[in-house]
């Protein structure tokens, strides 16, 4: 009647891949439950970067991913006590919305035996987050594009090349992420979206074979998010600036940022990660860097994570 | 002072891969040139599939692409006559107009000695039809993504899976290519151009692994261009409609049509193919089918054409 679960923190869009590609980091949120009581409610207990939440434990992400897994099954709600610690920032588009809900999916799958399919956890949680982005590679780990499809939502692991390394450079303040999608405008010409489609074919292929000009046009010249969100966080034209001059193949904004996500090589990851760190610091922000050689393994049920090698992974949806 | 080459057809889109995804298709524009005069006239005698152009020599895209070679190289033009002859039936959107355009630059190339590389080759032909997506699989082979990058234009070869087969079929009458580029609208909503660039990620991930669902939402659910043409060729959802109920994995628009594609696994690539053929003939139109379990090679120069198997394949710019 209790569960334990680690979820990873994940880096979406990519650039190209807006609301469709993203990665899982090594940096988890960890939580248990413990079944009790005879009435519904939910009781938090949050420590780590959740620790300055406010907010009443009905409405924390948790406890609304439980609920959604509760009603997935057709089970009622049972009450419950959560205890929840996590490394990874909040708002910071590294996200951190898309682990608790995955976490309180995955506690209640556990701790009331729904016998949910992970396949069935990514729908509900993309149902609570909006968008499957950051909620695929959060359940699955690697990286994973997911589609829409007329027969409902399809999860694929890509191929990401040995010698990337993924560097996110954190900053201290974060990102209004409802803000940023209100930014986006309602319309494009036609043009610019035959060439936002090229660009995501771009990532995907260049994810796989680690081509510099594919990721800088992927990741570099996004024209469907990254040009209306960039004006938003402060420093970063001077961080891409940086980390292009230093190696990088592409650098863009974390999910809506506020952190930024460099690919480069791994002669020149070093490099890239220093002068992003500068960067910021000549702007006045104390970055923290995140080095990912390797991507993470997706969220683990009573076990402890390990991080998983770029090579392809196949996704068991079971 | 003379030249020969053979040039692949191609089939461009697959459905979300607009104006940026192509594959070489076993049907080829064979032409040879021959310099001489001291004028700079163009005669060109046109056999196969070109014997029923009406087009002063000046305007034929051999003709066009001779000359931008000359003109890419900065070598005046020389009196030349083409002797050219093609399998590849016109307006069908199979690449006809890619792979003279090729065919021309490829011939000055060979017989004057321009030294123009392929990629430069992909870049006058691309200038002259106004998008890549056919005339880099005519020149490469196999499937490739082609995209705009700030530095200009970057190929790269797709894996296809070996379970693939491609089937095209191809009816009697042509497709108004300019018509139906008229038919694209202006704009798109910004969730739509977000949807459109998920299915061309999901595209270039389907052709390598097979994967049924993504190719069935890359190319039957295509949102930048098949919506605005489908009505344009007659029949064209009984093809669509048999062909997945025979287990194509996605059938969609070759080009602009009118000729239908379908990718389907091995095992059901009779069944898919008679039953376009069928569906089809059942609205009163024969047409005929192209199967293609291994794509074509790219263009050669003074050398018969092989066709190629779908391991990967580097492109060598050179």
């Amino acid at each position: 009647m209790s569960a334990r679960v680690r979820v990873p923190a994940t880096s979406s869009n990519l650039g190209a891949g807006f609301d469709c590609i993203g990665i899982a980091i090594d940096r988890w949120l960890t939580a248990s439950a413990t079944l009790g009581g005879t009435d519904s409610g939910i009781t938090i207990h949050r420590g780590g970067q959740l620790a300055a939440l406010t907010l009443p434990p009905e409405e924390d992400l948790l406890a609304v991913g439980f609920r959604a897994a509760c009603a997935a099954a057709g089970v009622p709600h049972v009450g419950v006590a959560i205890d929840a610690t996590s490394e990874i920032p909040v708002g910071r588009g590294l996200g951190s919305s898309a682990a608790a809900i995955v976490a309180g999916a995955s506690l209640a799958n556990a701790a009331l035996g729904l016998g949910l399919s992970r396949k069935r956890i990514v729908e509900l949680a993309t149902e609570v987050e909006g968008h499957p982005d950051n909620v695929a590679p959060a359940v699955y780990g690697g990286a994973v594009l997911s589609v829409r499809t007329p027969t409902g939502l399809r999860s694929a692991a890509l191929t990401v090349s040995p010698d990337l390394v993924f560097l996110l450079a954190v900053p201290p303040f974060p990102s209004d992420t409802r803000a940023a999608r209100a930014a986006l405008p309602g319309v494009l010409p036609h043009e610019v979206a035959v060439l936002a489609a090229s660009r995501a074919a771009a990532l995907v292929q260049g994810l796989r074979t680690g081509d510099r000009e594919l990721l800088a046009a992927a990741l570099n010249d996004d024209v469907l998010h990254v040009p209306y969100r960039r004006a938003r966080i402060p420093g970063y034209d001077a961080v891409v600036a940086a980390a292009q001059a230093a190696g990088a193949y592409g650098v863009t904004l974390s999910g809506a940022g506020s952190a930024i996500l460099a690919i480069a090589p791994t002669a020149r990851a070093d490099a890239v990660g220093a002068a992003v760190i500068a960067a910021w610091r000549g702007t006045g922000v104390e970055a923290e860097l995140l080095r990912c050689a390797d991507l993470a393994e997706g969220a683990t049920v009573g076990a402890a994570p390990r991080t998983t090698h770029h090579a392809p992974r196949t996704i068991h949806q079971t």
